[in-house]
């Protein structure tokens, strides 16, 4: 049995701020840094590792951080979630993203269906239906091939999916699966669906309208905007459009759709990347083959998350230490970044992922809570976000934690060697270098070239970046937040800090204003 | 004689944290919000406005703002840097990104060159060079067309540029000034360079090689992988690039080029878009005049913050109010929201400029400053933003102020109707009502609903974004960041905080390494 308490009630609270702090410079120079690189990793699956020896911790920290897991029971909350127990106590639903990729408990009973097999047949269904789509079995009216795939959805049907998506392109261009070039109109700036439009040939394209509820105000505004595009182009939209919704949405049963494909209220947005609203879209792009090593990655890291033995898992270790950055150590923001182009949308991903489920100041019983909970989240591709903002990190006077991410081979395997290293070895020798340039600084006379380091970051490396281990990076990141908002007792599967912005819009639509809503309204032209 | 001191010597430092703070909710409920918003608000250039009714001031807080702008004299500070003083100390450099698209005082002669005359002949040479390219007179070997450009450069060569192009793109489309389709290559991954190459027609394309120096690692190996790209397609490299450099670099006379282009030492790379380095680019992607005209909207907004009058300069009131969130109230990141997809990457573009530039825990004197300069920075655009990290900022533990953008106007006016309002209606409804909902928040009884308002945001309003508003717009934002730097005495115009990476990288490379730093180059099979 679970109890889930606020994180301030527990002993760990008041005891891991007494535990000395560590001198992350000191203890990464010489040969004791070379011992905690080899000390402080964790195998991950699909051949990654995490390792966190540039973190501020050291053995008495992580016993405190053991103590903490053992005492917030992360292990069991996580063990109750995928036996299906009521996470998400707000909405009072089960949180199920994990069985969309493996049974890792009890089978879950839920509305009567088992679930593992509810989501295992929609991807059978999206499978069949994407072999059909390649092999030219089911083709638009004129029986043409279809060569694009659109996908319309926001938020979680749209960050997840995009990030996901380019993470692969080129792997799949390199691996002769590249199926269909995937488009995403998300915005209901009608911009973002007019510049998509113009830049595909919508004869040949077949679009993926994404929403749970099949109410998003976005989705359902671009649907219109591309059936309108479609009639124009005296085009059938019905044998252009396919759904992916719950059962009980009012698309599901349309016939306005070549298909549907289902989730439901056990899947939050933000972790619907494995679920069909991935997999639609990335199954018509790559083919379901590639989508089925994507969540096999992802299935394997969860068994890491699984673990409970502290030190051996992944997640929590990452999840305990960034609670210990924002909660004893006082961080803000955290950083996530990738050596690694394909990831560029990654982290835009995880800025919802995480922002979006612990951004909250109420526990998973609707009371406030009184420490800091979730931080702000950004990121940008390394070795781009070098020329950029980089110079805040290494010298501003605020320490921002970090969470590099590299590999040892490109994607496409095309390089050039200038001045004796390949781009790919210029690449990861920046990787190496950033980590260890934050951790042990540089002295110099010239106090503006010197640099403090104790500036403090992880590192997750893999062999390429592929489905697999891009499942696995994914799995990670989940199950980070997961355990985040067991430690902080929040509700990390509701978003209702979205609602009243959209209560508002509404009535601004409607005129029913006064005050300063009146005010702005006006000076839009709305 | 302006004089340069650390902002915690000022006697504004001591009496602004005395000023009552303002209860942003009650102050903007109720008609006292409608006047607040017809109060605070300053007209821009372009017919862009800066509405800050939204921000935690009043009249009192103004007052003390106003002081510290006067003591730490940042109109005369301004005047000071338009005019020719060496402001960037540490490099003992001039910082003339402004003469770039206007005189705004003095003539500035360096190096016995009139500088406002060099950066003229600059933009001369390439609209020149660019009209012959569209003209069909600069060609291929084939004497065939370019149609497609590509800007190989990183950090200030590439986000600022991308960011502009991206933003004009969908514009220029539909006024049918639309010349070449422009790429971008910045980072040394080489799946960066690859994808691209792989995504055009190399023997179409012009490319465009920026580096200042001339030695940008990363840059120069991109420079070597498209000159191989261009060789295994048989075709001569000299005859597809061009340089922008300044005259000093190994590049500026090579026979590598078609031509090259110059800017210099005084103009950094993250407020090179108005120099040759976002020129050539941007003249070749959408003809000259459109770049003048992009210009002119910087230029325009430029004399407004020359403003001494504070309320009625709005680079200036947004910079301090700016410092007044960051020292006085203590919110340490902030978040640039544009409702417009066209803005997509200028958020990133500013996260250089923001972070890179006052990022520094240093004075310009090279001594320690005590107090908080530059913030974090991040955003995406609306709404796509509200469907993801919006829920930390509306709910989480920390306060981040916002800066929101919105036009009236879409770029390419195709919109549709859907429940009585087009898409271009509901993006406006969204960003006004986002406004409200962040500063007055809601009751209700389940906590878990409740939204307790007070979180300040400003919106900066405009017709459409057309290249005089993406020019003011960017005139805006450079300055605020110049204005916030005076304030915090730091020097916004150095980087040596990126500089430790980039030696270590080198050792890496050479195999000079030993301890953590040898550690992680064998983890990563370097």
């Amino acid at each position: 049995m679970v109890t889930w308490s606020n994180f301030d009630t527990l002993t760990s609270y008041e005891e891991l701020p007494k535990i000395e702090r560590v001198k992350l410079a000191e203890v990464m120079a010489g040969e004791n840094g070379a011992d905690r690189v080899k000390k402080y990793s964790i195998p991950m699956a699909a051949g990654l590792t995490y390792n966190y020896a540039a973190k501020q911790v050291d053995d008495q920290v992580l016993e405190g951080l053991e103590k903490l897991a053992k005492e917030a029971q992360l292990a069991d909350k996580f063990k109750a979630l995928y036996n299906g127990e009521v996470i998400n106590t707000g909405e009072k639903r089960l949180v199920l993203h994990h069985l969309t990729r493996g049974q890792l408990g009890d089978a879950v009973v839920a509305d009567g269906v088992d679930k593992r097999a509810f989501y295992v047949e929609q991807q059978e269904k999206i499978a069949e239906f994407a072999n059909k789509v390649h092999a030219g079995e089911i083709t638009n009216a004129a029986g043409e091939k279809f060569t694009t795939v659109v996908q319309i959805g926001i938020g979680g049907s749209d960050l997840g999916p995009r990030a996901m998506y380019l993470a692969l392109e080129n792997w799949a261009k390199k691996n002769g699966l590249f199926k269909m070039e995937a488009k995403f109109i998300s915005n209901v700036d009608p911009d973002d669906a007019a510049a998509v439009l113009n830049s595909i040939d919508v004869a040949h394209s077949i679009f993926i309208l994404v929403s749970k509820s099949g109410t998003t105000l976005e989705t359902l505004t671009n649907e219109s905007f591309v059936k309108d595009a479609l009639k124009n182009a005296g085009l059938d939209a019905s044998r252009h459009m396919i759904a992916v919704t719950s059962e009980t949405s009012p698309l599901a049963k349309s016939e306005d759709y070549l298909a549907a494909f289902f989730m439901d209220d056990y899947i939050g947005g933000r972790f619907s990347s494995t679920s069909s609203v991935g997999g639609a879209v990335l199954s018509l792009a790559f083919g379901p083959e590639v989508f089925a090593q994507f969540l096999e990655g992802a299935a394997e890291e969860d068994k890491l998350a699984a673990n409970e033995n502290v030190l051996e898992n992944p997640a929590m270790v990452d999840a305990l230490i960034g609670v210990y950055e924002r909660n004893v150590l006082g961080y803000p923001a955290t950083a996530v970044l990738p050596y690694s182009q394909a990831l560029s949308r990654f982290p835009a991903h995880l800025q919802q992922a995480d922002m979006e489920s612990n951004g909250k100041s109420v526990n998973r019983f609707g009371e406030p809570v009184n420490y800091p909970t979730g931080p702000v989240l950004f990121g940008e591709p390394g070795t781009n976000g070098q020329h950029s903002f980089y110079q805040l990190l290494h010298q501003g006077t605020d320490i921002v934690p970090l969470q590099f991410v590299g590999f040892k081979n490109s994607q496409i395997g095309t390089d050039v060697v200038i001045q004796g290293s390949t781009s790919q070895q210029k690449l990861c020798a920046n990787a190496a270098a950033q980590v260890v340039a934050f951790a042990c600084g540089k002295e110099d006379e010239n106090l503006n070239k010197k640099f403090d380091g104790g500036r403090p970051s992880s590192i997750i490396i893999g062999e390429t970046l592929d489905p697999k281990a891009l499942g696995a990076l994914l799995s990670h990141f989940e199950n980070k937040i997961m355990f985040q908002g067991f430690v902080w007792n929040v509700n990390s599967f509701d978003q209702e800090g979205v609602q009243l912005g959209k209560v508002l819009a509404k009535k601004v639509l409607a005129h029913e204003t006064d005050g300063a809503l009146k005010a702005y309204s006006d000076l839009l032209n709305i």
